[in-house]
């Protein structure tokens, strides 16, 4: 069987502290549920922490590198480093795998993944206190874009929108 | 002596007329300049436009194709068919190759484009009148995009933000 | 601890059944040593049977997919599925992300995975009955290349090769 | 109407003197005939004399970089700085963009080149004096193969495989 993938996507080098901290909980859930974490296996930011609340629940993690190599710069929390070399290309992977996208706060290159997400038909949830941003994406997709605003309710969104995820596809 | 490449993005399928009429107008500004034009390639909505309007001054035309040959839904004003069969990860290519980028009309994967082209430090012209979208990405890089509201504004734009490309890069 | 990744790599629709037996008792073998095992993904060849192999020994499986989805024609013994719609260009992504690799049978998408790896510098072991390209590999780098005769010798070498591989990465 | 594009390929840091020379020359031979050039782009080895050949009669040369920017380590000779961000995953898109490639010289990275090219049913002509390397090639793709042995040879083959690969594609 299949394992279910659950995208988390964030910041790296300049990701806020609630931002972490959210990422963090959210890994721990994730695991909690059986399903595999999949990031951009970086260390630092929302990929670093929510590989490291993964593992402290003995999750499965899996990081989408954008370098050559699997050490220089990795999450030492990333157990299945897969190596793109790609850059920036990568985000478009790390959307594609995912059953369902979380992004946990906002930057250029967390919108890219949201964007490319959208594109390719995917949910996703978004948990950021940025009114602006949170309009700009459910405005370009409506239907599958999903506004929280608590931990708690990501996370229960996280469940119900897998059920749709995993049914449409 | 390397050839100035100006990156023209836009809706596909889903491109409103003005949006249609704004890239061709840029497209043969571009060819004007002596300037290349790239777009994704395909045979609708701003990427289309744009080349036939290079076209029809005799511009030279790139097209950064998704696919896997240089003939299905290709537009007929590329030129240069470049084939990825990449999907929407070439967008990172389109924007890489562009000395700066100008967007015209707003969805899933011109965003896309927009935030791969602010994550690489590239300049970025929004041609647009969707008012929270422009304020979204103005937001995210206020140093990097450039707010026009009418083609005349998004042409004199242009040359001067070649320049501080150029001279940056 | 990062996982250890060994790649297996060979003929999808016109693999020889000799590969197919090698390869899932190589899958078998990666299962039982608690690796990971890394193939192109799909429902066909030397993917499957290494995927299949593995799966015997509920070893755990990633398949790099050329497609834009983790279910048409992807084998069932896969469970992570990494979607990265890319087509062959997936294959550099299939040997950077192996510590070795293990090629069984030979064709023309095998024989760009066994460069790519070997441009990468990367260590490869070739269980391939044709002297023809076995001379070749070799002769095009003679100290990453290790030609065996036998599926016995081929475990023996994965084992010695992983920590060379290992030690110098 | 869509340009005619020739890809060259062949070793970077490594090639042989002959290699180069031969390269020059029919970079200069596709310049003649009108059509476009098409190389890895760096400023080295077969690459950099394709290009300089090329633009000794003024053709159009296109580089397909692996790097994220057009200037380290472009070849000079370069027109159009494709910049793909993807290290050798980007062989990929030099060979589905030619029509038809041809390969001077051998090494890991051309041997995935012709490889790719092969898998993509292109058709590849080997200017070579290896013929280990040559047979290899041709029993792997006896079809789609051609074994030159002199540049006149080479540049009369190009024509007329040419419009084999027009016309069947």
């Amino acid at each position: 069987m299949r394992k279910i993938i659950i995208g988390v996507m964030g910041p790296g080098d300049k990701a806020k502290a609630t931002d972490m901290e959210n990422a963090y909980e959210i890994g721990k859930f994730i695991a909690q549920q059986g399903w595999v974490l999949l990031t951009g296996g970086r260390n630092v930011g929302v990929m670093n922490a929510a590989s490291q609340g993964a593992k402290s629940e003995n999750g499965l993690t899996i990081g989408i590198l954008p370098g050559d190599n699997n050490t220089n710069g990795v999450s030492e929390a990333v157990d299945i480093a897969i190596v793109t070399d790609m850059g920036n290309a990568r985000n478009s992977i790390n959307v594609l795998s995912s059953d369902i996208v979380i992004a946990c706060g906002m930057g250029a290159g967390t919108a890219s993944e949201i964007t490319l997400a959208l594109k390719a038909n995917k949910k996703v949830i978004l948990l950021n206190d940025d009114e602006e941003s949170n309009f700009f994406f459910k405005n370009l997709s409506p239907l599958n874009v999903y506004v929280v605003n608590s931990l708690v309710q990501a996370l229960k969104t996280a469940r119900e929108v897998l059920v749709l995820a995993t049914n449409v596809d």
